[in-house]
């Protein structure tokens, strides 16, 4: 027994730190308690582990995580093993279930699993809120001890941590895209004709992006710049922004400001890590690959991929929709529009990609816009 | 031996289990960092552990954390066991340092300690980027065991992974300021003569929150509510808003509807936790206590806390600025104007508070601003 005891514990030690190791290493918050759930059971040499998360809206416990179940498992937070160490936040250890009155059998009849014993140990967040259990049954050929008891609990304890982290991280991730959305459509508020069209730029440099395979964390750098690259029109007048007629050469060069003003403006915020070509990709929607577009004047490969993405879906959402001077152009004229532009305006694959897009949603056929 | 190791290895466990409580418990990275440096000290019965991070700009390692020092120490990353350990990537474990030719005695030499032996081990971030090492040092009364490495180590994987999650979650609070911050000058570039106007008012609502002892959340959702209290008038035309002249009562009438703009904006941003309140706060900065405010004509403290502040502050704030219309008054008349609004536009507790604030930093004395 001393033997069996030491060699578990130096089991454990190992396994906590495999595990410490992998949570440091995974991001997806499925993939990680997963994770902890089949270390768990290795570790402590049970059939399975179960998480089981609290949804607050319908007072339910509900399985995050059910190792040997393809169903989710639900009940009421008032109900059974589960229930009772949510309620009490106390960890229970019980050797023979079937001798607990709190025990609900209905689970077990359910899924067709015979339960004989089990550590329930209630999963608390940073602030002292208990948000659901961690659940190891049957072990395999012993009881349950101690030790046990101190490393399920260390496990719960790394969940709620984990579990609060991603949540934080969501919650300021969502904030900071609403606030990114809200500054989109207030800039796009000054002018009913162009509302929508950042939106609607930002759909499109995402398919263009899907059909191009960029990586997913420049796919989210180029979805921020879409959704900003007109801000800097912020900073020109609404007698040019909303002027129905055709601009004179002053007025036009105040309207092209605009890229300037969204670089500058941009660059006060320190994006960072993923996020840290917005800038860049937004402020370069008017540049060309034949250099003769704006601020820069860039050439080909100088011009950033987000760049070369935006330009094709701004002005493929430029041609399409209504503006004061005229009626919006056909799908079909605006894509041979932009085909015509390979090379001089836009960069081929970009282009492509857009039509490819639009081939596959069966808006028109290979043979309407026909690629040399 | 082996009911030493034994009772190691049971200590260890409830250990771990302490560190990782209070790892959930703890915000702040540096009381996080100096926790899990004691603790180590305390489970491996070692006379100090020393947490070293790296400073990509300097390529150096700097002592984060280190226990019996009141000193920081630095030395180039390429410099002693520390700088081995942070190169390679692999833990050392040496039971008598004096034979280790990469031993820097410099330190000792320095802080008047004496390194009998240590475990380093890297402390590797989730991107598997060296971040910096985890050092124990002087076991008492006995060589290092391998569990000693493995729980070592285990705290190091805890270690990267809580200062990466401080990290990011810092970097994405850093971002939002920042986004915030950004849109706040871009509206106010609109009209050069109110530009810094809502920077002045966050600045002194947090003075007024500060004198009325607000908690540090609230303070928080004020901060962001200041900023952004004038959000709306992104939707007001430049023919109002840069009107030299008086605003007819039409115009009045558009200009006022900001205030439900900046509400309505506001409000589609998913504001969480701490920052719930902030378009609340924001939206209800000219509300007056006598309920003749406006958009919603609120009494007293159906006017939230933000509202009451960011009103004095915002009140203060155009009197002692310039307009199109007028030279700014005096510190002193405004304050006094400020004192006068007590009990029919202003709360009187951030009236004083304002008003305590420029007393203490010696602008007036008490008898220029009289209170009843």
């Amino acid at each position: 027994m001393f033997f069996n005891s030491k060699n578990i514990e130096a089991i454990q030690l190992k396994s906590l730190l495999r595990i410490t190791r992998a949570i440091s290493h995974v991001r997806d918050l499925n993939s990680l308690i997963t994770l902890l759930a089949s270390e768990t059971s290795k570790v402590l040499d049970v059939e399975r582990s179960t998480v089981f998360l609290h949804s607050s809206k319908t007072d339910e416990l509900w399985s995050y995580v059910a190792e040997g179940e393809s169903e989710e498992i639900r009940f009421s937070a008032s109900h059974g093993i589960a229930g009772s160490v949510f309620r009490s936040e106390k960890t229970l250890v019980l050797n023979d279930v079937s001798k607990d009155q709190r025990f609900n059998k209905a689970i077990d009849k359910t899924t067709g699993f015979i339960t004989r014993n089990m550590i329930t140990a209630p999963i608390i967040n940073p602030s002292r809120v208990c948000i659901g259990v961690f659940q190891v049954i049957n072990k395999k050929d012993d009881n349950f001890t101690t030790k046990d008891v101190h490393f399920l609990e260390i496990v719960s304890s790394e969940t709620a941590v984990t579990i609060e982290n991603v949540r934080l991280l969501e919650s300021r991730e969502r904030m900071f895209e609403d606030l990114i959305k809200a500054l989109t459509v207030s800039i796009e508020a000054r002018d009913p004709l162009t509302a929508g069209h950042s939106f609607d730029v930002t759909f499109l440099s995402g398919k263009i992006a899907d059909y191009m395979n960029i990586d997913c964390d420049i796919k989210e750098a180029i979805y921020y710049a879409a959704l900003l690259h007109d801000y800097g029109k912020i900073a020109v007048p609404d007698s040019i922004l909303k002027k129905p007629g055709t601009l004179s050469e002053d007025e036009t060069a105040i309207l092209r400001k605009h890229v300037h003003h969204t670089k500058i403006i941009l660059s006060s915020i320190e994006f960072e890590g993923k996020l840290e070509q917005v800038p860049l990709f937004a402020s370069q929607h008017h540049e060309r690959i034949d250099g003769k577009g704006y601020p820069d004047g860039l050439k080909g490969d100088e011009i950033s991929i987000g760049g070369k993405i935006i330009a094709v879906a701004d002005v493929f959402e430029a041609l399409t929709a209504k503006r004061h001077y005229r009626e919006p152009y056909s799908l079909k004229k605006t894509l041979n529009l932009l085909i015509d532009g390979i090379g001089t305006q836009f960069d081929r694959k970009a282009v492509l990609a857009l039509r490819d897009y639009f081939i596959d949603i069966g808006k028109l056929s290979a043979e309407e816009v026909p690629v040399d």
